[in-house]
């Protein structure tokens, strides 16, 4: 196995989010999940976003944010996801290039444009997203650059990309092209319900090609129709080389065949927006992992940068985590 | 004169702004004037587009935020301004509608695409603005509604229109239409920069158009090529019905005939983003002004409208305004 170029590559759904502020009233009157990620058509785009108020738009996209988490810790990384050759599909390439994340996946010129996530965030920082997929649905096997992936200790996915459906396939291709390079798989459930939509599917993707997991409480209770926290560390356990099941301020728990070890989460001055909690502890995990860290420096590092992300609106650092990381650990 | 059905309407250009984190050497090393706002053209705004960091985008414009702020005020206003059917133009529209503001001139459906302002906030909060004034130059006469000019107590516009080629024309169009129908005519003068390319329009405008005007310390000093600010209070003084001189940290000044009355600014936890800071100072006076409140009480609600928008990122209230004036007036 050659020294690899990059730390992680990420593949995921390449999305602008709209964040607006809403009550629960809001929610409820327009039938949005709390704390969902749910898929939405064009029509229920127009209707939704005329009814919400003001917003902010800013990049998103699961893995995008976990790559600029990368990026911000000081690795190196690189994006692979589709964009529409439009004015938001300029701003996505903008954003991740301009923190330092190589994405080079041509943008489509044709079809739907770039996809946009409507956030609600209530006041209790909770988020409930509505993902119009836009030109996600053109991501295919031929964007899964070869020399890319072979070039990153760590091939990074999203389970969201089982929504759109060519993608799975890119997602196959790119765990397969990584484990004959000797790397590493990751993937994260990114979300209960999206689970409960591709559950045998995830459940054998762990079993056969995943090295390192990453799921919330629920996540991982739902993928092994668990009930309580423990069966379900019980359950996954042995079932990947690590896995890692975050629970929000009760912290993360690193399950490997050897080991449960149990890691504090961050303390967090003020809790503003939990969009991109989840992301942003899977860079920094990957972060420390793909720099040599001991699994319980890795699980600490995703904790400061989760705690940093969910203090302000948006999914993307907006302080330098490298330096956060520094002051913290020393 | 017939009772009003709008308290305001705003005339401006219709930006969305670009915003990013900089630092002093990246302003230097990009020749960016800081704290003006400089013109930039398709090259220009390519260039440095691509060489900012990731960025936020809201919907921006001087009298589009001002008006965001009279209607957060609980105030009823309208706005005129141009956009292009694009991404960008839906999400003006969209935000500008969304927080209360009747928004009905429509966009131009070819050439140039939406304006955008990139704003470089440097650590100390001081914004520096870069404006493409893409489809803001396809503003003219023919976009002025009678009948929506009529129907509002003040026409509100900025200096600013005086850089788009036919904008001055709707703006001297609006303000005839105003005062034929027995209303006022406001404008702020925008920037000391934009004061030094239009002095005498603007000074022969103060005399013969405007009822309430709006300037900072450096734009009143500049329009009347005076050193000191006593000099520019009484260059002012008589030359329109109110003159409403504002001073950053040291509050505002109220020029009658009558009197000069100062008004201490209000307090401000922390100061994150001066971008906004004058729009909403004259939404807060005007709102003050059009619910019949004495001057001295318009300019305390124009402080606190500041007040609220420097203590957070971007141009716009992140709070209810009408709330927050409730808490400090009583």
């Amino acid at each position: 196995m050659t020294q690899a170029a990059l730390d992680v590559v990420g593949i995921g759904n390449a999305i602008v989010d709209v964040i607006a502020k809403a009550d629960d009233a809001f929610l409820a009157a327009n039938g949005i999940e709390k704390g969902a990620m749910t898929l939405i058509d064009t029509a229920r785009a127009e209707e939704l976003y005329g009814r919400m108020g003001p917003g902010i738009e800013m990049s998103g996209g699961s893995a995008a944010n976990t790559m600029a988490g990368i990026a911000s810790l000081g690795g190196k990384g690189a994006y692979i996801g589709k964009v529409r050759d439009d004015q938001l599909g300029t701003v996505f390439r903008h954003d991740i290039s301009a923190i330092g994340v190589r994405f080079e996946t041509p943008a489509s010129n044709s079809g739907a444009p770039t996809a946009r996530c409507l956030i609600l965030v209530t006041p209790d920082a909770q988020r409930s997203m509505n993902t119009y997929l836009g030109a996600c649905v053109e991501l295919g096997p031929e964007d899964i650059d070869a020399a890319l992936i072979q070039s990153a200790q760590v091939t990074y996915m999203e389970g969201y990309l089982f929504d759109p459906p060519r993608a799975k396939e890119a997602f196959r291709k790119a765990a397969d092209l990584a484990h004959a390079a000797g790397r590493k798989v990751s993937l994260t459930l990114s979300d209960s319900f999206c689970v409960g939509r591709y559950r045998d599917e995830f459940a054998d993707l762990v079993d056969r090609r995943i090295d390192i997991l990453f799921g919330n409480e629920h996540e991982v209770k739902s993928l092994y129709q668990v009930d309580d926290f423990d069966a379900a560390v019980a359950a996954v356990r042995g079932r990947c080389e690590i896995a890692v099941l975050t629970r929000s301020e009760k912290g993360s728990v690193v399950v490997t065949r050897d080991a449960v070890q149990a890691i504090p989460a961050e303390p967090v001055s003020k809790l503003v927006d939990t969009t991109g909690a989840g992301d942003l502890f899977a860079a920094g995990f990957l972060h420390g992992y793909t720099t040599g860290r001991d699994l319980a420096t890795c699980a600490r590092i995703g904790a400061i940068a989760a705690a940093e992300v969910i203090s302000h609106i948006g999914a993307r650092p907006d302080a330098s985590l490298a330096e956060l990381v520094r002051a913290r650990l020393g």
